[in-house]
């Protein structure tokens, strides 16, 4: 396995790979991340993992500085999944420019759910996927659908710009409590943790309660919503969306997501679940 | 030559293709656009000329139904050139969608010069070369100088997004009497035709000042500005800017360039002429 920190350095290994299925990270990872990494490796001749935490999706007052940087563990991990290439580029290979001047612009779903709460973070997650999926070049890219939203953009500015790559989406990894695997469940304190797994409980809930013909997805919503409030959350949205265009449900969509966004303490997690109607 | 009309055959067509130079065009062509295919050819196993009227460069009011499609005489005058594919999608193969949602979205410079006229012009002609790029995937792009400004926002974002593609600046087709080639000229009244090479000739002797050490650009601008209005002329602009980033030029700036756009009754022209003080 190659450790590569330029861009130079990795269009010039991609001459001669031959196809490369990609998996964009944050580095700190955990068992969700390998689940991609097994998912691509079925899928081609060479994964490509990248690390790089991207400061364009972060806001002001978010933890860019803090976010767990642990390089030499991650790759500690991938070379037991047997990753070609770990691509770890510096942020001046990324952003050699004071401020990225292009982007690539999300339609009025990046100020919605998670958007609301983190203006510019979708335009910085499309903006930094497209810079890395023209350095990497890949065949296909594993996306985990714990990152919903996320994984909506993509795919739709993949679709808009005919951007010419798979996008593979992958189920979300859970602790044995249901708490989704998340870099930022390590921030964490003991009693946190133990309430965290609450989140998932509340989609599962309402999931149910769809699937039996309660269709009254705002009163679901309230619902659940007060429960996570009674247990010290403070919740920044529970929403029934349209699971392909995340557009909001209505009654008669066949596919749907529940999408949450909620903190503990300081540490803000999100969870999602579909829910087949058809 | 083959003419296609689909995204997947193109795609078929592309995989068993050597090395790709790509000239993307509105069609309608010009001397000015073989200018552009012979480089493409000397550059590349296969040249692929596209020809697609797109909609999103266009304001309100502008001139996109008018705009002249002509793709047979195009076809026939590309196969003298020894083209390889003429790709001439049709609006919904691009824009399957009513709205294009996610686009690439150009930094401030979309609106000034030619932008402040043309709002969102930039962002339609990002956003199209983009998806062609996505498409086509060619080794290699090439595009002319009369659109200056287009050609720095291409040269922007494919630097900015790490665009594996080499773009090639192509000098200005001209008129034996100066005026640049471009499918409007055609919309000139005789008169008209007669007196457009005046926009030409007043930014050569701009060019002339400048290289003889007059520096005072705002009073260059206001005298040349002048003469075309004395003949008829509505100016929207001539600027001189700094040749690379299109700022402002300052006084000791090595490379500059005088952009100008001019409208002689309904037709609206540009022009420009790169200036080297090194």
């Amino acid at each position: 396995m190659q450790i590569i920190h330029t861009i130079q350095e990795l269009r010039q290994w991609r001459k001669s790979a031959g196809t490369v299925a990609f998996v964009p990270t944050m580095g700190n990872l955990h068992e969700g991340h390998l689940a991609l990494v097994r998912e691509a490796k079925k899928r081609a001749d060479n994964v490509v993992v990248s690390i790089f935490v991207n400061r364009l999706q972060f806001g002001q007052g978010e933890d860019f500085d803090q976010y767990p940087r642990t390089l030499q563990q991650d790759a500690d991990k991938l070379k037991g999944e047997g990753v070609a290439v770990v691509f770890a580029p510096d942020e001046k290979a990324l952003y050699p420019h004071v401020a990225q001047r292009y982007n690539v612009e999300p339609p009025n779903l990046q100020n919605e759910l998670c958007g609301k709460f983190r203006p510019g973070h979708f335009r910085g997650v499309a903006t930094v996927v497209s810079k890395l999926f023209n350095i990497v070049e890949p065949q296909l890219a594993c996306f985990g659908k714990k990152d919903y939203q996320q994984l909506a953009v993509i795919q739709g500015f993949v679709e808009d710009l005919n951007v010419n790559i798979e996008i593979v989406p992958v189920d979300t990894g859970r602790a044995p409590d249901g708490l989704a695997l998340s870099s930022r469940n390590q921030y964490l304190s003991e009693t946190e943790r133990a309430e965290a797994p609450h989140l998932y409980r509340e989609l599962c809930i309402m999931a149910e309660a769809i699937k039996a013909g309660n269709l009254d997805y705002a009163g679901l919503e309230n619902a659940a919503t007060a429960a996570l409030v009674q247990s010290g959350w403070v919740v920044d949205y529970i929403e029934v969306r349209h699971a392909g265009s995340l557009e909001v449900a209505h009654a008669g969509d066949k596919q749907v997501v529940i999408l949450a966004a909620a903190r503990l303490g300081k540490t803000r997690l999100i969870d999602n679940i579909e829910v087949d109607l058809s």
